[in-house]
Order: C-alpha cells, then sequence, then structure tokens
C-alpha cells in the first residue's frame, strides 16, 4: 500500500489522480488533500477517500469546511499555506502529488522534498522559478521527482535506463494551441472564450491561456532542462497538432525513444505512483494505423514570443526565470479578467525583462522577492505599466 | 575492450559492423570473421582487423584465402559448417554478430549460445525456425539475445526498464517495400528488378525480396513473438512508408514507447555492441520538424499473402515455420533466378503448407528435417512442384 499525499485535490490533476486511486484501492490510499477553495467538492473527498488530513487555502472555507465534517470524518482539516505544508510533508505520506497551480506551489514541494517524501510533480512552476534549489535539495535528500504533465513525464519514459549524459537532444512536443497558423494580427482579435477552447487537453483555465500562447511550452523548457540536467539549447521544440507524441528523447547514438499515447493524464499519473512499475489500466489503446498521420513542425516564435521570452530568460538564469513566471501568472489573470488583450501577454512579459535587475537565485526567498518585484509593477505602480498597455 | 566474432562479415550487416568497430578501435576488437564465398573482400578485412581465425563457407574459396594470406596474416583459415561454428565458439569472443543469412545461421548461434556467448542477432531464420530451441538456450546459458535488425532493436530499447509481462502489444512497423498500394493484377507483372529496388533500405537480396511479399514482416512477428516472449495476437502490422518509426512497444498502462530514426543499421548495430551504454557517433541526427510527416496504415493481407502464412505458420507452431521459412528461402531463390513469378511465391508456400505434415519441434534435427521435405518438395519431386507452378 502506498500513501499518498495530494496538493490541488481539485483540480484536473487532482481528480484524475483520485480516478487513479479509486481504480487502484488495493494498492494506493490517501493520507492527506488539499484544496484552493472549492470545499464542496473536498468535503466529498474527504468522505470518500478518509484521508487524516485536509487543508483548505482560504481560512474562511476551511472553516466551513471543519463544521461541515464534524461527526462525518476524523481528517484534521487545516488552513492557509501552513496547512498546503502540512499536507506536504504528513508523515505517513510516501510520495506528494503536488498539483496546485502557479507558484503557491514551490515552498510545500520543497518542504515535501526536505522531509524526504518522493514528488509526482505536476506544478511547473516549483522547477521554472526555483529549478535549481528544488533539483538540489532533491538529490540532497535522495527524493525523486517524478514528472506528472504528459511531455515530461513521456521524456522520463523514453529515457528508461539511460543517463542523461547520453542525451543528445530532447524533443518538446507542443500540440501548438488553438491558434496556431494564426498570424500577430488575426491574434488581435482572440478573445478569452477562444483561449480556453485548447483542442486536444481539457485542462486548467491558467495553463489553457498558457498552451494559447506557447508560454506553457516555454516553461516546459524550463522544466525539461533542471529535470533532466541538459542545456536549453539541447531541448528542440516540435509542433505537433495530434498531441499523440508526447516528447522525445535523441540519444546520443542518434536513437530517438519517442512515447506516445491518447491524450489522458491518468498514463503519466499513473506512472508516476507506480514508478517503475506500469500497471494495467482500461484506458484507450492507441491504434497507430487508425490515427494514420502524425505532423511535426517548427514552432512560429515570432508570431508566439512567450516562448522566445522563456527561453531568453532561463539563458539569462539567476532569478530572471521567476520573474518571468510570475509576471506570466499575473498577466494570464489579467487577460482572463478582461483587463488586457492576448497580444499584451508577451508585451507586457517582455517589458517587465527589460525592467528587472536580474539577481542570483541561493534561496526561495530571491524567488518570492522576485514575484514582489512583479506585483509592484503590476499592482503597485499601475501608472507605469497602464500607461505600457494603453 | 569487447572481443567480437562475426559470422558473415562481407554482407550488408557485417561490413556495417565492422563500420561501427572501426570507429570505436579503442573499445571493439575482432577475433573472427567468416564469410560466404567474397574472398576478395574477406582478404581486405583479414588485413585491416587482423581477427585470430577466419572461416569461408566455400571449401575451394577457404583454400584460395589461405594461400592468399601466407605471410600476411597469422588468422587460422577455416571452411565449411566446422569453420562457421569454430568462429561462433572462439574462446576470446565476448559476443557473436550472427549476420549470415538464411538457415545455414541457426547451428553456428546455437553453438555460440552453448558456449556462453552473447548474441548480437542479425540472422532472423534462427528464431523463425528454432525460437524455442534458442530461447531456451540462451536462458540456461544465461547469454543475452541482442536483435540487430532496426524492428527488434527498436522494441528492445522501447522496452527499457520494464519486463516483457508489461507488453500490451507489440507495434511492429513496415515499410511496405517497393509494392505498397499494388494488386494482385499489378503484381503479375513485376520483375526481379522492380523487387530489389527497395525504397528506405539497402540490404541483401533475398531480404529485399522477401521486404517486397512482406514475407520478411511475416518472419520479424514470429522472431518478435520469441525474443519477447508474447503471444502472435498481440502483435500488430502498421506499414510505415517513412521508415522512421521502427517499431514500438504498448505497455499495459497504455503508454507507447517507440524507436525512431533515420534508417540506418549503424544504429542497432552499436546498440547491441554496447548495450546497456550508448555510444555517440557522428550518424545523421533525426529532424522531426523537418520530415514533417509520418503516416501509418494497416497491411494489406490479402493482396501480400505471405504475412498471412507467416502468421498461421506461428499459430500452428511446431516445425511449420520452419518449413514455411526453408521453403519461403527456396521459392525466392527460384524467383531470383526468373524460374517463378513474383505471385507464385505464396501460392507455393500455401501450397506446401498445406501439403506439410507438421510435426514436433525439439531439436535442431527437426528443423533440418522440415527443411530436407522442402527440398525434396521443390527440387525432388520437381514434376509435382513445377505442375502446380505452370
Amino acid at each position: 500500500m502506498k500513501n499518498i499525499s495530494i496538493l490541488g485535490s481539485t483540480g484536473s490533476i487532482g481528480t484524475q489522480t483520485l480516478d487513479v486511486v479509486e481504480k487502484n484501492k488495493n494498492e494506493l490510499n490517501i493520507v492527506a488533500l488539499s484544496a484552493n477553495e472549492n470545499i464542496d467538492l473536498l468535503y466529498q473527498q474527504v468522505l470518500k477517500y478518509k484521508p487524516q488530513m485536509v487543508s483548505v487555502f482560504n481560512k474562511d472555507k476551511a472553516l466551513v469546511l471543519r463544521e461541515r465534517l464534524k461527526g462525518k470524518s476524523n481528517a484534521v482539516v487545516m488552513a492557509d499555506v501552513s496547512g498546503l505544508n502540512a499536507c506536504a510533508t504528513i508523515s505517513d505520506a510516501e510520495i506528494i502529488v503536488t498539483a496546485v497551480s502557479g507558484m503557491i506551489g514551490i515552498e510545500p514541494t520543497l518542504a515535501a522534498i526536505n522531509a524526504k517524501k518522493d514528488i509526482a510533480l505536476a506544478n511547473k512552476e516549483t522547477l521554472v522559478a526555483a529549478g535549481e534549489l528544488v533539483m538540489a535539495a532533491a538529490k540532497k535528500n535522495g527524493v525523486k521527482i517524478l514528472p506528472v504533465d504528459s511531455e515530461h513525464s513521456a521524456i522520463f519514459q523514453s529515457l528508461g535506463i539511460h543517463s542523461t549524459e547520453e542525451i543528445n537532444k530532447i524533443i518538446l512536443t507542443a500540440s501548438g494551441g488553438p491558434f496556431r497558423g494564426m498570424n500577430l494580427r488575426q491574434l488581435e482579435k482572440v478573445t478569452v472564450m477562444d483561449a480556453l477552447n485548447h483542442p486536444n487537453w481539457n485542462m486548467g483555465k491558467k495553463i489553457t491561456v498558457d498552451s494559447a500562447t506557447l508560454m506553457n511550452k516555454g516553461l516546459e523548457l524550463i522544466e525539461a532542462k533542471h529535470l533532466f540536467g541538459v542545456s536549453e539549447n539541447q531541448i528542440e521544440i516540435a509542433v505537433h497538432p495530434q498531441s499523440i507524441v508526447h516528447s522525445a528523447v535523441e540519444f546520443v547514438d542518434k536513437s530517438t525513444i519517442a512515447q506516445l499515447g491518447l491524450p489522458d493524464m491518468r498514463v503519466p499519473i499513473q506512472y508516476a505512483l507506480f514508478y517503475p512499475t506500469r500497471k494495467p489500466n482500461n484506458l484507450k489503446s492507441l491504434e497507430l494505423s487508425d490515427l494514420c498521420r502524425l505532423t511535426f513542425e517548427k514552432p512560429d516564435m515570432k508570431t508566439f514570443r512567450c516562448l522566445q521570452l522563456a527561453l531568453e530568460a532561463t539563458k539569462e538564469g539567476g532569478t530572471m526565470p521567476a520573474m518571468m513566471n510570475a509576471a506570466n501568472e499575473m498577466v494570464v489573470q489579467l487577460f482572463l479578467d478582461g483587463r488586457v488583450k492576448f497580444n499584451d501577454i508577451p508585451n507586457i512579459i517582455e517589458y517587465l525583462m527589460i525592467q528587472y535587475s536580474n539577481t542570483k537565485l541561493k534561496t526561495l526567498e530571491d524567488v518570492e522577492n522576485a514575484r514582489i518585484w512583479v506585483n509592484m509593477m503590476i499592482e503597485g505602480r499601475r501608472g507605469t505599466l497602464i500607461a505600457y498597455i494603453n
């Protein structure tokens, strides 16, 4: 029996993780669940999976949940960052699924690593903003970082018995998002609804917008660099609209290993939870001959500039990726709120990258300072930025 | 330093193996070379790679070579089956590359296994005709069978850390050969020259004809069944004209791992020689985005009936695959000699399969008896068969 704690159990990855747990009841057990604020769903999850601990980031809602669970569950109900960290370090958990969205996931992930828990990593920002710190902590504590998103799981699976020194290049595939093939003028007119309409994957809002801007691929590039210890120059992006080849590794002997499958996040989730064993499931088989055609093309980095910006940020290093990531988080929220247009997203991020004085990344505080600077630029000194936007 | 003996050093796989050895002089060393009758090339190879032993199947040519090498090489020159077996069991060799063509390769391969040599297997017939015997001997002697042809190497590489019990199905890819898309009437008119014009791979004549009839894929299916311990029902053929995806494995968790690359046999050869390490080389990288398009379709087994016949032979088991393989070898030679037409190949094989009284496969003698029966049917009782053909 493997004991699992899920950070972000009500989101897309969280619910799919619970689906995998449900189908493997005899081998997987939930010891902690945490969510941002969806206490209705969390309530049902607590009754069903009977965790020892549950945490709600929103303090008021945590109190409501505590009341509702009275007499129905023995779970300790916690709140805020401390609750998230408690779920990340709970003694009975062997593996922590970090499926919270955004930079909020960094601290509990590091806490879990320091508590010697293996990590099923679904929070991109952890490696994007603090990759050096996280990978060093994982190495020091001898814990496994098992990627849960489809691309990094594909790379991890493709790597197989081979070491990262045997990698020639990583081929990170991208669906291209809903706006593939459009030019800048066409992108001027796209709406939030358009951006949330992803062709292949059903995901949270923030990551869906990131897919439309290709920032998601930029973040994944930075993540892959840290996770597999390669240079950004060794990572090639291939736009592959069918989303069947989830990524590939070309080794130094010029043999390429790729991972393929129908788009279903339960495959990488299950792989991370049962690694290194592959467990049977009732998901759909890939029928290559029915699919007929797989296409690949180079990304249009001039139109989808977020990808280029992410590449530049990781080349600069230091806290630049953390800053860029924070900027993207906030600007995407502005876009979702209808306050800026789609094409403003790369423009504002680029503006902030030019304004930012890069610093060394030594502690989590440096990441937090980068975030505070972005917040100040966007919200505090609104005049400056709003002037730029309009 | 790894000591290598090559059975079939003057053929396509043999010469490419020597190319890999040449590029890795500090790690690979040749201790024995053997060839069928191309003593001109073998002579040069002996001078260059300085083996301890060399063997020529053709006895007269062995004598000629012995004369030519006098004073120029200390290599022992042998001949015939005994020479082949001596090269297969030479004490200094750690790995034997079995690159001879046809059923003649079975005996030395088994001898090498019993001498506890690892096998870099490029001789299809060994597993097709005597798969049960060979795999049992390999298991008993604790030796590795490292596949050298592109498809089985792809499957082997895709398997990675996982056991064969974790396989859901194997996707064996096929280029479809030069006659893909043709109907039976069009095939009536094809010539030996047409059949030898393979779109993607430059190989020996016999295997090139087998590619055109799809018998090659049938033999590979049987080979894969033995090598990876799966049922023939777990093997799916996907026609993939670009020959970039060399084969794939779908695991029980519905994750598919594929091996890709530009068609170059030196990749699987090198992988087998250095397994489990991947060594850098100067071969060409795969540029997926430049390739643009990979297509897959189901094979036309009604037109290319050899594939269907191979599937039926392996379902029947016993010595039926050995008989079918022997029949194919002889009938392909009849085709190359201009004595039968392309469409006669499956017709004659099917006729022989109907006539054949299947027997159990217990020893190599059973395989030999199947071959003798085919020989008798084709050459001895020529009247019967020629009557059938014409």
